[in-house]
Parts: C-alpha cells; structure tokens; sequence
C-alpha cells in the first residue's frame, strides 16, 4: 500500500509552505503582511453578491458541465471589448483558471509530452503538470532585462516530439511583464512552424500600467486552431473563493475533448457563476478604479525597492506582482527568519521565495515575490519592514 | 499539432450523449420524462441559501485549500451519527465528490497502475482515470442476484502488481444495491491481505430503504490506514449545482499528499460550502422526509417495472437508481428510438444505457439505469411511457 509517486514527488506549493510560521507568529500577537500571495483586498463587487441573492431555484441543481449559456454569452460579449471575436461555442466554463490550465495541458499532452514554459512562472503550473503527467521544460526569462520573454532561438532549442504546446502568461505572474505585440507574434510563429499549441493564461489582461494594452493570443491571426486561453474571474472581480474560470479555443474538435473533461466533473460552481454575470454586468464602472489602484501601488513598491540596498527590479508593467532579486543567498532561509526571528514594533512581512517559480533547480535562490495587494500605507510599511529585514538578517547570517 | 489520446479515447458521457435528441424532442413540443439522470426534484433546504445570504465577506478571498475548517467540524460532528470518529485533521473538502474520487485516483495510483472495481459502476470513474492515467479492472455484478458484489475470489483473482485500490459504491450507483457488513468485511480483509487502498463511495449514505443500514468502511476495525471514504452533499441535500465534496482517510501521510492536490487548485467553492454548513444544520428536519419519499418512489418503479413483460430488477435496497433488464438486445438504440421515433400524449421517457456503467465490452446492452428522481405521480407515467414504449419498439424492430 503506496501512496503515488506523482503525489510524494509533487511540489509542495511553496507560498504556503511558510504558513505554518507565520501563524505562530500571529498567535504571538504580531501582524503579518501578507505580500507573498495574490490575494486582493478590494472589495468584490457588490452586484456579484446581488445577483446571487436573486437567483432563488427551489433546486440547486447541476448545471450544464460547459458552465452557464448565459455567462458563455456574457464572456463573448466580454471579449468583443478587445476585438476578439469568439462563437458562444468556443468558451466553457472551468472550476477556477486551474482547472482551465488543467484542462488544457490534459487535452494537448499525453503521460510523458512536454510544454515549454518561460521561467519564472506561476508555481501551481508544476501542480497541474504532475496532475497531466506532463513535463514542464522551463526556459529562463531574467530579472536584469524585465523578465522579457525567450528569444525564438531559445524556445526552437527545447522543442523535441514531445512538444506539444507553449504555455505563456501575459501580464505574468510572477514577473509583472507584459508581452508585447511583437513578442506575441514570434511565439505564435514558432507554435506554427512547429505545429505546436499556444497556452495563455491571461487571468491578468487588466492589470496593465502606464497605458500599455495587453496582446491576446486570440487576437493573432493565422493560428486560431491552435490556440487555447485560460482565465478566470478571480483577480478581475477579487473572487477569488468563487472558482469561476474559463477556457476559450476556437479549435472546436479541442473543445468538444474539453468538454468531455468538463462532462467527467458535471459542472463548475452555479451560484459563483450566477454571481460572475453579475460581475461582467459592472465592469466598466469597476475594473478602472481597480486599475488606477494598482498602479499607484505598483509605484510605491518600485519606489520602496530602490531603498533597499542591493535590491533591484525593473519596473513591472501589468498585474500585481514583482519578481525582486535581493542581496540574499538563500532567500528561502531569509523568508523563514523574517516569519520566526525578525519584527518591527509587532509586525514583520511574508514574502513568496523565488525559487517555486522557477522549474530549474538553484534558479531563484536570491530573488522573491511580491504581490502589492495591501493598500499604500500598509504597502508602505510592509516594504519598509522588509528593507529593515534584508540590513538585519545580513549582519546576522554572514 | 494533436489533441492527446487520452482525451480522444475518453469515454463520452453516455447519460448526456442522448441529450441532444432530448432537446429536439423538446423543441417538438414533447415532454421529456427524465429518469436518465441523478439529478433529485427535492428542494434545497432554504437554510442552505439563507446561510449564504448571511455571509457577506466584502472581499470572496481563497479559503483554505483544504475547505473552510467549520465544514470539516461539521463533517467530523456528521459522522459521528454512524458512530465513525474521526479528527478534523483527516478530513478535506473537495470541488464535489467527483474531484474527491479523482484525487484518491491521483494519490493511490502512478501512470499505468489499475484500480479493481465492480461494474456496472457510476459511468464518471472512466472520466477520472482517464484524468488519472489508471486502469479500472472491471469485476462483474449481476442483475439477477441484485448485482451483489463479487466474491472474493473474483477479486483475488483481478489482483496483479499494479493494483493498487479496490474502488467500491454502496448504497450503489447504478445498482441500488446496499453492501453488507459481512460484504465489507471480505472487501476489507482482500485490501489487508493484498496490501491495497479501499476507495469507498458512499454519497448515498443515507439513502437506505426497509430499515436497512450502510455500512461505512470506516466503520471497519484494522484497516483504517488503507481507507479513503468520499462523499457529496450534492444528493443529500440536493445541492448538485454546489460542487462540495469531501474526503476523509486516517492515513496521515496519504492526507498530506492530497493537500498537495488541493492546493495545486487552490481552495474549493467558498459560498457553497458556507451554505452546506447551513444544510448539515437541518439535516435531522430535512433527511427522514426525504428518505421517506423515495423509498415510495423505489416501490413505484419495482411496481412498474413488472408491469413491463420480460423486464426485470431485483428490488433496490438503497440510492434512488435501479438497474433494469429489457427483453431487448440494443438498449443504445432502443433509448435513442424513445427519444426519435416514440411518444404517448407528446410525452416521452428518457432513460440511461445500460452499456456506459459498464467497462466490459458488450455488457449491459440489455440493460438501463433510471433514476427515480420524479415526484410519484410523474415517475408513474414516465414508467407506463417506458412500458409501451417497450411494447412498440419490440414490435417494430423485430
């Protein structure tokens, strides 16, 4: 009697790993900024909450496995706003982006098939991958340059037969890069020529800064067949809890495989997918306060880095997160020390260690992650503790 | 550029398949009668609802990955009705029983390894191995003794080394069939013996008829760290559309691994589980009722069923299916022809084939699956629509 082996070799996911830490911490009566994870804390619209309280079925039965019709409409009509144009038919409805990236490595990849993805990225893609049975081959991205995406030389590097998508993350977590048009079109090349699929995770397509537009992959013309975008209503309404998600491809024999998967799990939650039509409903009126928000902080975390001494990161372009290399060997030690050994009147700061966004071992050892998902002042605070960290913890561990 | 096999071998979901006929019958203006399908009529209880109205976080964050710990409490309080003690710690709430079933695939089993399960069994289990990479072994069960579970024989003889789970379902879908105590008790020694995991399906815990009892396999002594029980308010409270599930096994190190799981995909839906802790509030006032009403339904159908010449099943014990044998040899056809070719007073009765619980190739042809999820009155017609509709079809393709 064994457990599996994809199960005991499965990463722990490495954000909430340190929790344990920080809830002593808690217990001993110090406040915790957490910075590690992207958890917002703007309020979640209220309409998402109404349009709840309205749907009053005698029965909470299943739904359709493909989600609602009626959000599958409310996402066509969502992504008309950017010049997509996609059929009802070519969007389902997924239990949160996971499953929607789950969904996607399971109908392009068989035990033992590959997908590139740039290094650092969103560190439950190495969750989703052992679920798949696929293998994930990283392709370093660097924080000198922004984090900007590989070269086409070095994608054609790593492509062998089992190859069988490209998956990207624009506006990426964890880096905060955005993917230029250009950028976009050279991917979508290499997936042509090479007869691959293009998986974008494109959870963050709001979060853009400084007026720069972020580039779908169902906008690129000439690879509609092989494209899939995942998404999710998650960080755009700050529903996290909800699980509502999405999977779009307008590769329709794809879509009918897909949605065998969906048929194999029913249907995704019915009343968060109640609650996210009413979302969509008040996205004009919501989405750019919530922007405007974020930008702000973006600065003052930018601003905060340049005051610790040895930290760099260039500055990020789109959602809420900032990969930081730090003066640090071991950034792993560092943020444990921060949760058990270090406070500023009562108060220290959680951050996300580099090296679980990262594939290839050793990469990510001086570098975190930084989700600016506190308000400014607290923001303010959580970054000056974190500077104050760095000063301390290296007169004491060198 | 190819979508993987295990998506396009994926058994389509036979119960859905017929849905597009049903529709156009629909369209027609005729009235589908569906039996075909586990979806109760029962109303949700309102405090299901109300505890969600009451809940009003300003920001849906991510729960716990493992489920909101007062479900787990409440779990933990649930069980201790069948005298099961278990600690909060061995419990985690999951995005419907179906994703419980696929994780304790994920974590019993690496690619290629095989689960023995008796069939017919709920059609869903293909769906999770093939998400899995396992095999199911299929061990007969059959109408005529009232699919009893197979003899442990049978098992023992079905167990090679890559076997690592015996899966089982009682109060059985799609059988009705309730499994002993002495039934258990083999099963557990096979999994003592063999050194195997025993996944226990027991959604229809409380749907037990006659005075008859459920036996939980974790009510069984000497076997606690090789158990894994999954479960689902989806029936119990009539709350399909929710997606609330749960797993439970006291094997410690086993649970951790599927904390992994849960984490990779972050956090089950938050509203609906606030409003299953709601549902669990009522139970004593919501389940007696309920239970009460279909062993009333099960008696019509048994009463109906020997209305229809040359039809038989054994009187169901428990769940609210029954497996029924026609006098006809393609049942596929015969569903489909209801749904196509057939109607009494622009009415009709859609059931589920026989052949789609079944992995075996070419078993269950004669057979259907109803579900007697109607109100008495409806199930009546809708079993005297089936009746002549198996008199016509008879008459007509012979």
């Amino acid at each position: 009697m064994k457990i599996s082996k994809r199960c005991t070799e499965m990463q722990e996911s490495t954000i909430r790993k340190l929790l344990p830490h920080a809830d002593k911490m808690k217990k001993k009566g110090i406040k915790v900024y957490h910075i590690n994870i992207g958890q917002p804390d703007i309020p979640t619209p209220k309409e998402f909450y109404e349009a709840i309280d309205r749907h009053r079925e005698d029965v909470l039965s299943y739904g359709p496995s493909g989600g609602l019709e009626e959000l599958r409409y409310t996402i066509v009509d969502y992504l008309k706003r950017y010049d997509i144009d996609i059929d009802v038919n070519d969007v389902w409805i997924t239990t949160g982006g996971s499953e929607a990236v789950l969904f996607s490595m399971l109908a392009t990849c068989d035990y033992g098939d590959e997908i590139i993805v740039p290094e650092p990225f969103y560190t439950n893609y190495n969750g989703f991958a052992s679920i798949a049975g696929c293998k994930l081959i990283p392709l370093p991205t660097y924080a000198e340059d922004g984090f900007r995406p590989p070269k086409k030389k070095a994608f054609l590097s790593k492509i062998t037969k089992k190859t069988k998508a490209i998956l990207i993350c624009s506006p990426n977590n964890p880096t905060g890069t955005i993917y230029t048009k250009d950028e976009m079109n050279y991917i979508a090349e290499i997936a042509r020529e090479k007869d691959l699929f293009i998986i974008s995770d494109e959870v963050y397509r709001e979060f853009t800064f400084d007026g720069k537009r972020h580039t779908s992959v169902l906008s690129i013309e000439g690879i509609e067949d092989r494209v899939i975008m995942t998404d999710s209503i998650s960080k755009r309404f700050s529903a996290c809890g909800a699980r509502v998600g999405l999977i779009v491809s307008r590769n329709r024999k794809l879509m009918r495989m897909v949605l065998k998967l969906c048929q194999a799990r029913l249907c995704p939650p019915t009343l968060e997918q109640i609650g996210a039509i009413g979302a969509f409903k008040v996205f004009d009126k919501y989405i750019p306060d919530m922007i405007k928000a974020y930008q702000i902080r973006r600065d003052v975390v930018f601003d905060e880095v340049k005051k610790i001494e040895g930290a760099f990161c260039k500055k990020p372009e789109g959602a809420f997160y900032t990969i930081i290399k730090f003066p640090i060997a071991d950034i792993e030690d560092f943020a444990k020390w921060m949760l058990t050994d270090f406070s500023v009147d009562k108060k220290t700061t959680m951050i996300a260690p580099g090296p679980g966004f990262y594939a290839s071992k050793g990469k990510g050892v001086d570098e975190a992650r930084i989700a600016y998902v506190l308000e400014v002042d607290a923001l303010k605070e959580a970054m000056e503790i974190l500077r104050r960290g760095v000063v301390d913890y290296s007169k004491c561990r060198r």
